[in-house]
């Protein structure tokens, strides 16, 4: 189900690079990615009027300015964010707000985009706090991991939520009809984890047919197409995407140095640089630039604060196709059939006493 | 500080490769990397006889069998392991119990061997549990992470009994006399992270001198040569190791694929090859066999219940290493030093009122 071009709010302050490799991303997606959304492009305007120009988006039919004067910094604190309300980031989540955009994109500061998302948008009904929802490289397909860092404390009936919205991401970004959904935890055995996992297993088991469940999944399964959705924490889920970036890293630079000790070495590595670029493309875990905070009333993108243009083209693209498949709609859809069921406990309560 | 020759009991049986591998192992331990130790082989005598003998050994002046008539399977529950008192496992620990090894090194079933551990050696004073100490590979140097596994719930005294338990095993396998620790989470600005870890912050701080704590560290820096221990909960250890031995797993296999695509690669790869095989050497996680459950009154040693005779023969040697330093003796010390600052709460009290 696809609905008409999505407008979206593109926070374009408070990246690393700076507002001119926000714009050039924007402009890679509107040239060569074919985006066909409406973008409103938020901050200061005599920045971004300059590298509009420069980038000759100035009278683009499908891009507009909306003037915000301040700039979250990546220090701020989400209460410091929160106060900044003509900051680019909140200004962005205005729009969404006043319905005048769908989603926004923003490579600023996770605490305060999660803050100032989850107040002003509100979690969906059902639901209690969003989750930041990654894509993962592996070696034949990709899969979705989610939560990747919103909420570091976890409840069992978070898990579950989490397996929802994973699954409804799965479904658009990676085109899996019925995505297969693992819980991560040590080990595949029943009773493998913490009476945390464990319950939160139980609840995922009961969502029955809602959600094509295959049970505990351990370490080593992640990157051996198990499942298209790994549910964790986000505590777990934060340090394993940071912890595989930096092993991915000193991979690579590991044997660069070592391809380039003699000539032998540095002619093979000539002969074989194919290999080495197929394999930067397909599994370097960086190559997807956005991840959304799914289960908010709207669409929250995050992109690394490091983001060059083309992950920032890659993030605009996804954002777009999510919104336009009324990704939330199908949240919204499961949610009600869980209810109807009768099988989601009601928020806190022990999960004994409801299953 | 180096003690005599050290006995270790040798859990013959319980790998998947067999009694076989596990003597092949032995054979080179003692043979080509010098071990020193006396080895009690423990498993069926008649399997085992055949074994020694055909790896020369029968006769060895520091081999010894010991019966069991048993096996713990893969599949046993703690409790089921703990019941067959014939195993080679139970037999093993027992030897440490009655004072005829000091040590134990077994492939076979994790959880029963923390069970056995735990309750035929209990915890030493000021302890209340062990925990699996991983020595893992990066560019430069090696670092160690601890808990691995072997507890899934982790409380905040834990962590700084992990630290410590850290420091004396990095300095033996590592040789820093004064490692830099530092607790994983998912930021280094303080107050990143779940309650717990930042209790647990608070009482590694509290340790003073007897720890170099170099404080919070997130997944980034776990390569990056920040720490030289870095501590966990035994959840998000166990999946970091698997998940980061499957994510090398999966790199080596593509590249190798990509790598035999056409003859120039082919070609490319063979005058490259030193490359590979001293990134294989240096950074591949499987590297070293074996991983101690410190904080017991005897040292036990678990490895890989897929071990080929490389990592046997690795772990026995680091085996004898720790045993002879008196590993436990220094970790001992330490722990009586935070007693002597009263710094060390009392377990499960809450950390405000002991701090």
């Amino acid at each position: 189900m696809e609905s008409a071009a999505p407008i979206i709010a593109f926070d374009a302050m408070g990246a690393d690079k700076g507002p001119n490799e926000m714009v050039a991303g924007l402009a890679l997606a509107l040239k060569e990615f074919k985006l066909q959304a409406e973008i409103l492009v938020v901050g200061h305007s005599e920045a971004l009027s300059k590298e509009l120009r420069a980038f000759g988006l100035l009278e683009h039919p499908r891009v507009r300015c909306i003037p915000a004067a301040d700039i979250i910094s990546m220090e701020d604190k989400p209460a410091q964010g929160l106060r900044k309300r003509d900051s680019s980031m909140m200004r962005s989540l205005d729009l969404i707000k006043e319905g005048k955009a769908q989603g926004v994109l923003s490579c600023g500061n996770t605490a305060c985009l999660m803050a100032g998302g989850t107040i002003k948008l509100r979690p969906m009904p059902g639901l209690e706090r969003p989750a930041l929802a990654t894509i993962w490289p592996s070696k034949d397909r990709h899969f979705v991991l989610l939560d990747a860092g919103a909420n570091p404390e976890t409840r069992p009936e978070h898990f579950l939520h989490n397996a929802i919205l994973g699954k409804n991401y799965a479904r658009i970004v990676l085109g899996i009809d019925t995505p297969r959904i693992g819980l991560l935890t040590i080990g595949t055995e029943e009773g493998k984890g913490t009476e945390n996992i464990l319950q939160a297993h139980e609840y995922i088991k009961s969502a029955g047919p809602v959600l094509n469940y295959q049970g505990l999944i351990e370490g080593f399964q992640v990157f051996s197409n198990t499942c298209d959705v790994i549910v964790c924490d986000g505590f777990t889920g934060n340090i394993l995407l940071k912890v595989c970036q930096s092993l991915f890293g000193v991979l690579k630079d590991y044997l660069k140095e070592e391809l380039n000790k003699n000539w032998m070495r540095k002619l093979g590595a000539l002969l074989s640089y194919g290999a080495f670029r197929a394999m930067k493309k397909q599994l370097n875990p960086e190559h997807y630039g956005g991840a959304p905070l799914l289960g908010l009333n709207g669409y929250v993108f995050k992109a690394h604060g490091s983001s060059n243009r083309h992950h920032i083209a890659n993030a605009l693209v996804i954002a777009e196709k999510v919104i336009r498949c009324q990704t939330n709609h199908q949240i919204g859809v499961d949610l009600a059939l869980l209810k109807g069921q009768g099988e989601l406990a009601p928020l806190g309560s022990p999960p004994g006493k409801a299953l």
